[in-house]
């Protein structure tokens, strides 16, 4: 059996030298390394803005879905969307485990898992797509993929549904950033609060705030608005477009009395939403960009444009303890699990 | 005299409502607003990405160099890279104060300044182009230009020569934001380091880490590690392809025993440099993104894909002080200014 690299270099065909996740094209062989994990894939979790784009491009006709995915697989080895460049993420049984593993690894075989890591690095194959549910990213195949030695994953829970658990961790790393963030009293604001990592992120914003703080909920419309104040979500409510700053700051400005926001978490997957985010905050203020539509120049030409001293924050997927963090939210907010339910699982 | 918005949106033309640097097209008509200041441009100092886009896409010829710089300019009303999204910044007299300033700015008729907001958002008009300095991006040119209420500057240093100032303002985000973030004990590595805003990352982190740190220089070429060798900038030195993450980790490993670093800071120019960065830091590490070069979604998915709980910080090219900070680097090291003098000035 070949020996591996944690990473798993060992499966980048071009450009030669890179990691999975930057290279154009990796082998999808489904004969494993000896540090690698074969999974029985049952669901993938698209990345919301890689499926909206396919949606969008497929004028969403289920055919030409499908027909988009299975193109991005046998061209890239990965479901990595070329427009996009994001992944999403998977759930599938432990196949097989590498005996490179044995001993470092807690799986075995016949677990059912979630891979964490993105699908824009792993190694997949689609024989079939069963089921396209266009309302919720997810899509059902009969498939196999490849976890790397590095690559992070969590059992799915048995203690709440297991669709309810990979819509959650799908968007992990969110809530879990900002329960790590946020302390009490500040003032923080979630640009598309309503959608499904803003909701986990105002959840844990306002157990971290507290009675001293102010967590502001800023949605597109009426509509989904809603649902976060029934939820009971946030202090205040903001309906604005988030592609115009001017707006925004101005609404801002009024719910805060003039302070605007200490820490603005953006988690609303449209592009041009990087000068509203930066005018909420406070001169001094954080903001933590999770949307994977963010411009890095828009963000970084566009502060020093205002002349605000802003830290501004790449969303990393991962933090640790993410997984955890948000399968918990689910236990302790009947309402918010109501939501998820509905919508996502 | 009609009345302006502080942060310039009454010259966008298209699309409405956005602010001037993410507009497609600005107003660059040069009869001025209430609020703003006219400046008669003598030099442009164009981002470093975006000039090496414009020399590659003129196969290094000057007067094509010269004309895809004036049709920027006529399409768009600003010195907006159509490719890299950057802009630069500029070098000019005040030609006219806004009425509305009157008492609010200390800046009177006549004074030179740096603006050091982008040219990505300033009304700019190109009258003709007098001299291109391709080797330090910097183009001299007959024009006009409008500075918006909000917008930085910094007056003109006197006991420093003009042209050293400008090519030091132009990247002084980098160096201040170093000087912030370092601390004593800390091993920092630049990535770029050898470059323009490389070397004065390097001198500002050595100054904060002190005796007890450990500041690593990270360089493509033995020919650029020479010259920072030479002012004593790092206490280690890397030769290696910044693109090539396992290599820049595998050499990181060896100068830190194993340890990796605490400070990652990323000045290189050239993509897909994000995977290094994130694999030479520590798990609970910390990467400055200044790159302009730096893709959102490669850093994101990237540490997330190797299961990294690194901080990433996206390069706000101002913070406070960042012009004096930056400038004062100039008088205290005779070895660094010769540097620059050399190469930039």
């Amino acid at each position: 059996m070949k020996k591996g690299c944690p990473f798993g270099t060992h499966r980048v065909i071009e450009p030669q030298g890179v990691l999975p996740q930057p290279a154009n094209r990796i082998d999808n062989d489904m004969a494993i390394y000896d540090n690698e994990i074969l999974i029985d894939v049952q669901t993938l979790n698209i990345d919301s803005a890689s499926f909206t784009q396919i949606k969008e491009e497929a004028g969403g006709n289920i055919e030409k879905i499908k027909a988009i995915m299975k193109k991005i697989v046998e061209t890239k080895g990965k479901h990595q969307n070329p427009v996009t460049g994001s992944g999403g993420m998977l759930i599938g049984r432990v196949e097989k485990i590498g005996p490179a593993l044995e001993g470092k690894c807690p799986l075995k075989v016949g677990d059912k898992i979630a891979t964490l890591v993105s699908l824009s690095l792993t190694p997949l194959k689609i024989d079939e797509i069963h089921e396209v549910r266009k309302d919720i990213d997810q899509v059902d195949i009969q498939g196999k993929a490849i976890l790397f030695e590095s690559g992070i994953y969590a059992v799915i829970p048995e203690d709440l549904p297991e669709n309810l658990a990979l819509s959650v961790l799908d968007v992990a790393g969110a809530p879990a950033q900002t329960a790590k963030l946020v302390k009490p009293g500040d003032t923080v604001m979630v640009i598309g609060g309503a959608g499904k990592s803003g909701m986990l992120c105002l959840y844990e914003a306002k157990k971290r705030a507290g009675i001293t703080g102010k967590v502001i909920c800023l949605t597109h419309s009426e509509k989904s608005i809603k649902r976060v104040q029934e939820a009971q979500l946030a202090d205040e409510y903001i309906v604005a477009d988030a592609t115009n700053a001017v707006e925004v700051m101005e609404k801002v400005k009024r719910v805060t009395d003039g302070q605007m926001a200490d820490i603005v978490i953006n988690c609303v997957n449209v592009p041009n939403t990087e000068m509203a985010s930066i005018l909420a905050a406070k001169d001094d203020g954080l903001i933590y960009f999770f949307s994977m539509a963010t411009n890095f120049t828009k963000a970084a030409l566009g502060a020093e444009g205002v002349g605000r001293d802003t830290t501004m924050i790449m969303g990393n997927g991962y933090t640790k303890g993410h997984a955890e963090i948000a399968l918990q939210i689910m236990r302790e907010s009947e309402p918010l699990r109501k939501v998820y339910e509905e919508l996502y699982a």
